[in-house]
C-alpha cells in the first residue's frame, strides 16, 4: 500500500494541492532526448516548436510531410484522410461499439442545443443596443493519438462546433498508433489511425480530416496550407508539443485554452463506497503518470479503506505501471477536519473534475467556486463524463478552472456588440462624449461628437 | 490631399485590407532604442519583457519599484494609491466631467446587467445536467496611461467586472504622465496618474488601484507581490510590453486577448454625410500612428467628397501629425462595385468597429458575421461607442474578430458543468461508457463503469 499515502491537510497543501506555475513544470528527459534525436541539438522544446511553426508556413505541405516522418515516422503518403474511409471505419466496428459512438454523440449534441446562445438586443425610443452571436465560420479540432487515442475527444470538441453553427470543422489526428510502443497493432488501422476515430469523424460529422498531428498540425490549422484550410480558432488537447504550438499561434488564430494532464478530486464521507471512490480514483490515475487522482475526507475510516481498495483493485489492471505512479507521486488522500475545509481546498485547487460522494451532494454544490465539472452524487461517476453524460469532457486543468470553462457552444460564437440610436439619441448622448474625449486630449473624437449634437 | 489615397478593391486587398500575423510585424526603431537604453543590449522584446517577469516572480515589491524607476522613470513611492485620492481627484474634477463619468458608468452597467449569465440546469427523470455560472474571485484591470491615459478604459474594463459579481477588482495604471513628452502637465496628476483615471476607479467602484505599468504591472497581477494580490484573470489593453507581458503568463491566469492599434471601417452610400464620416476616420486616425481608418463605399463621389473633407478636417486637429499618418499608411477609401462587395471585406477584414452609414444600415446588420461592434446608422458614430453607448469599447481588433468578442460580463464568469444522475440513469449508462473506455484502452475507466452496472 506504500505507493498511495495519506495526508494531512497543511502536508497536501504544500505538496500534492499545490499548483506549480506552467513555466516551472519539469521538463522530462524522455522529450529532451527525443529533441535532441530530431533536431540534432538539445534546444528548448518551445524553440523546437517555433522551428516547426516556422518551417510549416514557409513550406507548406511539404513540411507537413516531413515533420510528420521526422516526429511520427510516419511513412509518406496523403494528409487527408477520405470521408469514405470513416464510414467505412464506422461500418467495421463492432455493433455495440457503434451504438455506444451514437449513444454518446446524441447525448452531446442534445446537451450542448441546451446552451444559450441567441442575440439579444434591448430596443426603446432611443434605439437598439445588444450582442449579436454569429458562429466562427472555421474551427480546427485537435485529437490525440499515438499512445492513447481519444476517438471520444474528437466527439466532445468537434459535436458542440457543430451545434453552434460553424461553418466548417475541420480535425487532425496523429497517423502514427501503430509506431507507439504499448499499442497494439490492431486490424482496421487506416495509416496508423484508429478505427474508433474514423469512425468519430462520421459519427461527428466533421467536414475534413487530417493525419497531422503534434505543432505541425497546430501549424497547419493556424496558417493555411496548399491541402490544410486555415481556421479561425484550434480547441482540444495534446501533448506538449501541441500545447507548446498553440501558445505560439495564438492571437493569429483562436484558441480554446491550455491542457495538462488530467484531475480528479473526489470529496468523499462515511456514505461512500470505497471501492467506488477506489475505481473512479484509478480511472483517473491511469491516463498518464502526470495524471492526479486526489481523495478528500472527514473520515480516517474511509481513507484508510479507499487506500486498501486502491491496493486490491491496481493489481488488476493493464495500465497498472502507469497508474501507481500517478497514484504514488501526483495523487493521495488527504484528511480534512470537515466537508467545509474539503470544499475549500477543491476551490483553491480548481480541479478539472471534481466528485461529490458525500450524503448530501446538492449541500456543496452551491459552495463551489472553482471546477471544470461538478459530479454530483454515486449516480454520476466521472467516466461518464468522458464519454457518455453530454456535457465536453474538454475541460481547464492546471488550475485553470479559476478562469476558463470546459469546452462549449461559447467557445465556437463570437459576440457583436450593435449600437444603433437614432439620430435624436446619438445627438443627445454627443455632449458627454466630447467631454470625456477632451479629457482625454483626443480632440478628433470630440469633433466628431459635437459635429452631431447640430 | 496626398495624405490619403483612394484605392480600388484589389489594391486594398493587398495593402491597408491585409492582414499581417502578429509575430511578423515590424519592431519601431524606437522601441530597440529604449530596451537597449534599459537592458544595455538590443534584446528582442520578448526576452526584456520576459527578465522583468522573472525578476518581479523573485523579488516582488523591490522589482516593481525598480523597473518602474528604470523604465517609467517614476520616482519612488507607494505602489498603491488610496482611495481617498479616488473620490479627491473625482471632487476636484469640473462639473461637466464629473457627470460625463457618471452617465458613461451607468449606461456601461445598464448594458452589461442585460448580459445572460444565468446557471442553467436540465432536470428530469434520469437526473440534473446543465452549466453552473460563476464570477472571478478577483480581476485585474490594466488600464493605459503615459501619453494616452484612457480613463474611459477603466471604466469600459471595471463595470463589466463588478456587474459579472467578481469578488475583488483590481485597477494598474502607470504613474508616469508627467514624464511623457506631449502630455501637458495639469494640475491634480497625482504621482503622474491623470485625475479623471483616479476618479474613474472611483466611480467604477474598483476595489484598489496600483501605480504600476508595462510588463511588470502585468507580472504583479499574474504572480502576486507583497503589496499587489495575485488575480486569476487580466483584462485591457496596453502597448507592446503588456501585450507581450500577457501572452507569456497566460495558462497560469486568464487573458482576454491581444489589443493591438485601433481600427475604424466604414461602409458609407450616397446618403451619408462625407463631413460625418471623415470625422469619424479622423477620430480613428488621431489614436496612434499605426491606427487603421478605412473607409469603403460604392459611390466614387463620396470617396471622393470625404477625402476631401479629410484634408479640411485635419488642418484644425490637435493630433494633425498622428493622424495624417495613420491615415497616409494605414488608412484610406476603398472604392467598391456594390455594398455586397464592401461587406464581403469587412467579413475578411474583421473590424474592430464596423461603421454604416448607408441608406438602410438594417440591411446589412444580418450579413456581418465578423465585427467587435457594429454601429447602425448615422445616431451611432464610434465616438459614442467608445465612451458612453453601454458595450464596453475594448473589442478585439487585428482579425482577431473572426473569433473573439468584446470585453464582456462572459470574460468575468465561467461555466461548471454539472452532472448530477440519478443512480439509475448511471447505472444505465454505464455499460456504454465501459465500451467506449475498452476501445480507447483504459480498463480502468471501463472497470470504474462496469462497477456500476450492478
Amino acid at each position: 500500500m506504500s505507493f498511495v499515502r495519506i495526508y494531512e491537510v497543511a502536508e497536501a497543501r504544500a505538496g500534492i494541492l499545490r499548483r506549480v506555475q506552467w513555466e516551472d513544470q519539469e521538463m522530462p528527459a524522455a522529450v529532451l532526448d527525443g529533441i535532441e534525436r530530431i533536431f540534432g541539438a538539445r534546444i528548448a522544446p518551445a524553440e523546437a516548436v517555433a522551428r516547426i511553426l516556422r518551417d510549416v508556413r514557409a513550406r507548406g505541405d511539404a513540411a507537413l510531410h516531413d515533420w510528420a516522418e521526422r516526429i511520427d515516422r510516419t511513412p509518406p503518403g496523403a494528409l487527408e484522410v477520405p470521408a469514405a474511409e470513416w464510414r467505412a471505419a464506422y461500418d467495421r466496428l463492432p455493433e455495440e461499439e457503434r451504438s455506444a459512438l451514437d449513444l454518446a454523440a446524441e447525448r452531446i449534441a442534445a446537451f450542448h442545443r441546451k446552451q444559450p446562445m441567441t442575440s439579444w438586443v434591448d430596443t426603446g425610443p432611443d434605439g437598439t443596443l445588444g450582442q449579436l452571436i454569429r458562429p466562427l465560420d472555421r474551427a480546427g479540432v485537435y485529437v490525440p493519438g499515438g499512445p492513447a487515442p481519444l476517438p471520444s475527444s474528437l466527439l466532445m470538441a468537434a459535436i458542440p462546433a457543430r451545434v453552434a453553427g460553424v461553418r466548417q470543422v475541420i480535425a487532425c489526428t496523429p497517423a502514427n498508433a501503430r509506431h507507439k510502443p504499448g499499442f497494439s497493432e490492431k486490424p482496421g488501422l487506416w495509416r496508423g489511425i484508429h478505427d474508433l476515430i474514423l469512425a468519430a469523424a462520421y459519427v461527428a460529422k466533421v467536414d475534413r480530416l487530417f493525419a497531422l498531428g503534434g505543432a505541425q498540425a497546430i501549424a497547419a490549422l493556424a496558417y493555411g496550407t496548399e491541402t490544410v484550410p486555415r481556421v479561425d480558432k484550434i480547441v482540444g488537447a495534446g501533448g506538449l508539443f501541441v500545447t507548446l504550438a498553440k501558445r505560439q499561434v495564438f492571437g493569429g488564430v483562436g484558441i480554446d485554452g491550455f491542457y495538462g494532464p488530467t484531475e480528479t478530486l473526489v470529496i468523499a464521507d462515511d456514505s461512500a463506497d470505497p471501492a467506488w471512490a477506489a475505481a473512479d480514483l484509478l480511472a483517473q490515475a491511469e491516463h498518464d503518470v502526470l495524471a492526479s487522482p486526489i481523495l478528500l475526507t472527514p473520515s480516517r475510516n474511509l481513507a484508510e479503506a479507499v487506500a486498501a481498495e486502491l491496493a486490491r483493485q491496481l493489481a488488476g489492471l493493464s495500465r497498472q505501471e502507469i497508474a501507481s505512479q500517478a497514484l504514488a507521486n501526483r495523487g493521495g488522500i488527504v484528511v480534512t477536519a470537515d466537508l467545509a475545509e474539503a470544499v475549500e481546498l477543491a476551490n483553491a485547487y480548481a480541479p478539472e473534475h471534481l466528485c461529490l460522494l458525500v450524503a448530501e451532494p446538492w449541500a456543496l454544490v452551491g459552495q463551489i467556486r472553482n471546477a471544470g465539472g461538478v459530479f454530483v452524487g454515486e449516480g454520476s461517476f466521472e467516466v461518464l463524463g468522458d464519454y457518455v453524460a453530454g456535457p465536453s469532457h474538454i475541460m481547464p486543468t492546471e488550475g485553470s478552472a479559476r478562469f476558463s470553462s470546459p469546452l462549449s457552444v461559447a467557445d465556437f460564437v463570437k459576440r457583436i456588440s450593435l449600437i444603433a440610436f437614432t439620430r435624436e439619441a446619438g445627438a443627445r448622448l454627443s455632449a458627454p462624449a466630447a467631454i470625456l474625449a477632451r479629457g482625454e486630449g483626443l480632440t478628433a473624437h470630440a469633433a466628431a461628437a459635437e459635429m452631431r449634437t447640430r
